[in-house]
């Protein structure tokens, strides 16, 4: 009496002409969450704002100490390491702004049916850990591999195949020195919380987060390219289902405000009284650095340049606080903010669609309404 | 050129017949979450895990030594306390299950377009604060006041209303020690997070959480019953919009359970092998003790007790674990638990509708799928 895949999962699709969020979305939109955007106010995000995904569940793990990590493959010694093991080796903390590859799915059209971001799937946090490289390095990994794959510890089924959630980088990039690739133990100073990978993670500064694999238990240097679920079939950009597409690496250009003012609870709309309007926000790019953020009030029908606060020696892989004043006027209006990096991308007004809704960076205008006086029925 | 308040806040409403979640209700559920059920496993729920409900925006305060905490109104010597000044009183450390007063309502049929809750919004804390009590008494309350009212710092609009959140409780219940009402500075033992109420919120034992006000600027002691938007309008128990209801008070009894197995990523299906299977949960009632826990593997055609984890003293408003061991066949299962308390109340299997999506505590049932071999296309 076996169960074929097809019992269990359903096949990829999009979302019909005006249907709704449905029960499958909306039960990964409770367990998973975002940044609620006045939280961009935070340097680092504090515990519990940090966006969170997890593919199948937060694996569970009362002791840390008996935690244990291997690096094996294609190496000359294979490595067994305990916590303490890895604490021996030299520590680097990175500032790391993390996004999520699907932000902005829930918001394209037509929609792709599975977690329904918006635009908060986003923290930033200071990762401490060993690089990577040394860990390759301490176990001699052969120079001609083709990859290097990561397994985590939470396990279960996606579109009818069984697995453990696992990744794979290019050995360049995961040995690589600029930007650093850690196997981190700590989060702003503390343990990784059980959702952040407890006891341990990759941090990969500058990717989307599907490739800082949580909960990791094994490092395996391939002399093939890595064939899995999660890097040929999910995280690949395509415009049809058959397509080989391209994969989803560094995340692309994007700025976000506090929204002004104070919302209503059911709309979120926001409301505000007239005269001048700090905005404030952040701006990050994992493909080159931020080199300028601009700022409509009006749907993008135009815009002005914000002020970008100076960059930080050491926080490249961070985002950067932005801030424009804004002279509010009685009426409606939809404020947004882009990102420009130093190689010329800019963050686009209109979507560019693809079937896994990855890397959506569309502008994204929050709708104001700005009120003279009292605001009462 | 004034804004009428329809143009911001949409009437209160109920889902059509087959209507998906709204884009209104997906940005409540990208900002808010719940805990993801295999956190049950953890006796006291780790940060970021806690479920989190806020109306208008979490307050930014970066600098907690400048709070100040008024009580007022109906008192012989109003206070006007820093968090210093608080902690120079008695300090109390209580264990307390908080729930979400709308839990459930995404399952209700017709379901009332707010929060889409479906059974995760809930969380077990360590509240360390100053009984409620003692300010009450230092400031010299009127005992024969009406109504004590709660102030935080969020601002919003309602329903057409602008507002800081502000909640009331009978003098007895604010002035009680059983259950003891906190002004609390710490959760599991460090400061309160921002989206917890950062520095100061009030904690009702066995109270829904609408009445746990966050950002607590003031304690107002009233000689008339408090009439605001979230005594009088919202929280109340209606079947129809014009009739008064009944307030949401204390939190009825509900029994949940780690999935067992693994998830399918977008079904949440679970999948297991055959064999003992230990189902572990979490229940518990803020009406009257948990006195006992009954399983059902089949979609409630028959029930088996659990086993209840003994009462630890002084624990009375926190969730106790519960087990039960099942042998899993193959096949497809309907997993449930419901809770039942020492007064009689026991969860329904059927929803208990009502017009706000209150107090849904109708038994939940996960899907299960047990397979025989191995699980692969």
């Amino acid at each position: 009496m076996g169960q074929r895949p097809g019992d269990v999962s359903a096949p990829a699709r999009l979302a019909g002409p005006g249907e709704g969020i449905g029960a499958d979305e909306l039960a990964l939109a409770a367990r998973n969450h975002g940044l609620p955007l006045e939280a961009l106010r935070h340097d680092l995000t504090p515990p519990g704002l940090h966006y969170v995904l997890t593919h199948y569940d937060i694996p569970y793990v009362p002791r840390a100490g008996s935690w244990r990590l291997s690096v094996d493959g294609q190496v000359r010694t294979p490595l067994d390491l305990s916590l303490a093991d890895l604490l021996s080796f030299p520590q680097v903390t990175t500032r790391v702004t993390v996004e999520c590859a699907g932000n902005g799915r829930a918001l394209l059209t037509p929609r792709p049916i599975s977690q329904p971001w918006l635009v908060e799937a986003v923290g930033t946090a200071e990762w401490t850990g060993v690089p990577l490289r040394l860990l390759l390095a301490e176990a001699g990994a052969d120079p001609a591999a083709a990859d290097v794959v990561f397994t985590g510890a939470d396990h279960g089924v996606e579109r009818g195949v069984e697995q453990d959630y696992q990744r794979a980088l290019p050995p360049a990039v995961a040995a690589g020195d600029d930007p650093e690739v850690l196997v981190a133990t700590a989060m702003n100073g503390a343990p990784l919380l059980p959702q952040h990978g407890r006891p341990l993670r990759l941090i990969v500064p500058g990717w989307y987060g599907m490739a800082h694999v949580k909960w990791l238990r094994s490092v395996t240097v391939s002399d093939v390219p890595f064939k899995g679920f999660q890097q040929s079939v999910a995280y690949r950009i395509r415009r049809t289902a058959g397509e080989e597409g391209e994969p989803v690496t560094r995340i692309a250009p994007r700025a976000l405000l506090v929204p002004p003012g104070f919302p209503d609870f059911m709309s979120r709309t926001r409301v505000l009284r007239p005269g001048p309007v700090e905005l404030f926000g952040r701006a990050w790019s994992g493909q080159a650095a931020v080199s300028r953020v601009d700022v409509s009030t009006d749907g993008g029908g135009s815009w002005e340049p914000a002020v970008l606060d100076p960059a930080v020696a050491g926080q490249r892989w961070a985002w950067r606080a932005w801030h424009h004043t804004w002279s509010a006027t009685p009426g409606e209006h939809a404020v947004g903010a882009r990102a420009s990096d130093i190689d010329g991308h800019v963050q686009p007004v209109d979507q560019r669609w693809n079937r896994g809704g990855f890397a959506n960076n569309a502008v994204r205008f929050v709708r104001v309404v700005c009120v003279a006086g009292a605001f009462s029925p």
